[in-house]
């Protein structure tokens, strides 16, 4: 699938894309042209004609892109055919907030387990997950073959809880820390700090 | 200061930069090379002089960057020497987690009124914040000059509070709830979806 390294900024998008064919297949809506998606999602058609030639020429003159298929092919870029579990450390305010993201999590992407090192949150239940201990995460995650962690720690913890999952063989791992975390470079990590969100929103400002 | 267009990839890389710049001052280290950066953040050396540069000769060859001039000069350029006040509509899991950060959002950026439509939640207390009924978004946000809204409610709420934000005057955006809102052309949204997240990790995975 990856025959050629696609950018980053692509990557961000698809997901982008997948929800929006998502509600139009919902509505019985057979094919989108680039235009009516640059409308709807605030982008250059003539961009969006370029992110999805990456994958091959999907889209007919005239006509637009098959909806389903579209749905399809995206899917199997993103990997979402595939199942793939996800741990998560932190059972805080945002911790609990993101596990209650599974509803909206369909497809074959989930939250299997979360983990906290306080004892009061141990045994604590988030929807149908119940807090483990720390000293559970190696195992737990082996089992399950949990493939993405999420650490939403405080930043004093993070890089320990880093060092747990590359211990336990996750592969990528998404961190809401505010604070940069080393891992081996076969490691994926993507950052999701509010803090740098709302700093980067700021330039915009006037 | 806004004299040629920056990328938005540069734009969110310069809270990283900021960051860590605030962590070497912390250190009293007064230069720092592209090479540190790199290694440190991860990113490629040139890739960081190319981001410094658009904002013109910071380095000096051989000696790196001065510290605490850069961390002035991204300050200055992400507005972030300016007070932005910030409110928050949608007091659940993720909206107190958030709430919280105000710790780490030192400089003048600060969340200063959190709202919500449901009674039980409306009176109740995050740190120093009271949440606020929705009929008292508007005349508190122009009475407190806020000029970031956050969007933590569900989906099927996040365009009525996109609404109310743009008739309060906001200036920008920042959505959580995964739906795209539809705002006036010259209101900045920015988009941070766990989901969308999650889906572009999974990319990466083998």
């Amino acid at each position: 699938m990856k025959t050629m390294k696609i950018s980053e900024a692509v990557v961000r998008r698809l997901p982008i894309y997948l929800r929006y064919l998502n509600e139009l297949r919902m509505k019985d809506v057979q094919t989108v042209s680039s235009q009516d998606l640059g409308h709807k999602l605030d982008l250059n058609p003539a961009q969006i004609r370029k992110d999805l030639a990456y994958f091959g020429e999907f889209g007919k003159k005239g006509i637009g892109y098959d909806v389903g298929y579209l749905i399809e092919k995206i899917r199997q870029i993103l990997k979402l055919d595939q199942y793939i579990n996800v741990a998560l450390v932190g059972a805080g305010n945002l911790g609990r907030a993101l596990s209650n993201y599974n509803a909206y999590l369909k497809d074959n992407m989930k939250i299997v387990a979360v983990f906290d090192s306080m004892p009061d949150k141990i045994g604590q239940q988030i929807n149908n997950l119940t807090v483990k201990p720390m000293s559970e995460l190696v195992e737990t995650i082996q089992a399950n073959k949990v493939r993405i962690g999420i650490i939403t720690v405080p930043a004093s913890e993070a890089q320990k809880v880093a060092d747990d999952f590359v211990k336990s063989g996750v592969e990528a791992i998404l961190n809401f820390a505010p604070i940069i975390i080393r891992v081996p470079a076969e490691i994926r990590v993507h950052y999701a700090d509010f803090t740098t969100e709302l700093q980067s929103l700021a330039y915009y400002l006037d």
